[in-house]
């Protein structure tokens, strides 16, 4: 049987770009997505991840929605930051086809539990958004949550300084008491943050190779990831490219050989100037029984080999 | 021939429990220690270093006067917190013997530059105190300084909190810019940090294993490390114990196999509320080059039985 994967996205750019890793690997079944507020609204996250479903023919998977916004908010409205990266639809305003939606009326935590439940061991939630969904799943029922597999999510920055302010990550940024929450329930969570995103770098010359294929799909992620790549060129002219966060927490799910990891009981801060940082629970450094690990380096190579064979292939 | 070694130390308690961890290991030769100031003034820290290797009955070891004061600094005044926690000594108020002064005329850097050019990579770098002496060792001399083994120091937080902010540890934030210096000088530099040093844990049993050794040097440390475990209880109340920060600085000197590292471009911050915090360097991400391992696992026990055998027979 294959592994189940479900991924849980605020679907920008790099999240439709986890989307095609998860697709374009025979090790893992794609079951479903959830969605996240964040780089777009919660709303938008599905219509994008069908419309993405659909452009990779994969219509049938199902898209959930979740969280609208924090734990101690009552409302979200997307950043200005966020439009100028991902665009005003969040893939790149590259005019996708509208897609029939799935029509799933369970929510994105029930489906979690549900799938946790189902498939226990055999079974990886991977999140690439704020971590809302997967703490509201704590709070409603954290006792099915642990039968799951591994939890892998991109986010947090704890050897290099965050990317919303120098201490924090976007994704944890949104919502700090949900990471926290998280970080704190014992559930087996790889933190794969900027640490190692940022070392993944895709290229100009990386997309053309895309465009070459001359697929419909091809065509459009070539489009899609260069908005991404000039974002990239405004914000971070230093790194000469786009960071591959997304899929990268998918390739670690699938080949947790692609990156150097360690234990680490993990806290994020939630008041003050370093709010939303990721770092060592001062109180838990003598507790043995971590579950958290947090990647610090990456087989860049392999990563991008194998990023480019696995899309490459299903675009 | 034995690996040499020269201690560079601001001595308060745990430095000298650095010294005697280098007295007790005959893997290596202690050719000499270096002054800074930092837990005391560097005058007082030359008479301590002294002190403790009469109590040692190593009195020949050279003691060298080193930096009175950070490189930005035109003078230094010693912390009410250092105090507190080191005694008004520096070395918990125990009444050592005065020493006769072994009286070296030349200053820690040259002494430190001369080692290099008569060891090279037989040398080893041991700093427990603010990295000033390396900072001005590097000014002066760069490419001499490159001829040592290695360097390893007692300072910074990369995964863990602060213990002078939630972003800086002690040794580090009396003087940002020399470390800053120091991690950019492309130096073999490994960093021994709070990420480790919380986790060794001595304890008053430990010290009470000492005193009933019964000689004058052991009832000195057994006394000198229960002020320091006082202070503790009144600064960190849950570590139930003191850390032995600067000895396992040595110890990883002369075993790395006690501790996880892995390799990382580090940059200090010198502005901001965050001055003094030691992060990855954004901008050298991507520099395979590193030379700067940083310490994130530690073998705690394998550590704590070093630590007692080596100061245990010396003792």
């Amino acid at each position: 049987m294959q592994h189940k994967m479900i991924l849980d996205l605020d679907t920008g750019i790099d999240d439709a770009l986890a989307i095609a890793y998860a697709l374009g690997s025979p090790e893992i079944e794609l079951i479903g997505i959830t969605s996240e507020y964040g780089n777009v609204l919660t709303e938008r996250s599905v219509v994008n991840s069908q419309q993405i479903l659909n452009l990779l023919q994969h219509p049938a998977v199902p898209v959930y929605q979740g969280a609208g916004h924090a734990l101690n908010q009552s409302d979200f409205s997307v950043l200005p930051i966020s439009a100028e990266i991902h665009g005003q639809d969040g893939v790149g305003d590259i005019h996708l086809q509208q897609a029939v939606p799935t029509g799933e009326t369970e929510s994105a935590v029930d489906f979690l539990l549900t799938a946790c439940q189902q498939y226990g061991s055999d079974l990886t939630i991977v999140a690439t958004g704020p971590m809302t969904n997967l703490a509201l799943a704590i709070q409603k029922d954290l006792p099915t949550l642990q039968k799951v597999g591994q939890i892998v999510i991109m986010g947090g920055a704890l050897t290099v300084a965050g990317n919303v302010s120098p201490f924090a990550e976007a994704n944890i940024n949104q919502d700090p008491e949900a990471a926290d929450l998280l970080f704190k329930s014992g559930l087996p969570v790889t933190m794969v943050g900027l640490d190692v995103t940022l070392r993944t770098l895709f290229t100009k010359a990386d997309t053309a190779e895309w465009r070459a294929i001359g697929t419909e799909a091809a065509i459009k992620y070539a489009d899609m990831v260069d908005y991404y790549i000039k974002a990239y060129e405004v914000t971070s002219p230093h790194l000469h490219g786009c960071a591959l966060h997304d899929p990268l927490a998918v390739a670690v799910a699938i080949d947790p050989s692609l990156v150097t990891t360690f234990p680490l009981n993990l806290t994020t801060e939630t008041t003050g100037p370093s709010r939303g940082r990721t770092i060592g629970d001062n109180l838990r450094l003598e507790d043995s029984t971590t579950r958290t690990q947090v990647c610090v380096q990456v087989d860049t190579p392999r990563f991008l080999n194998e990023f480019k064979t696995r899309i490459g292939q299903l675009l």
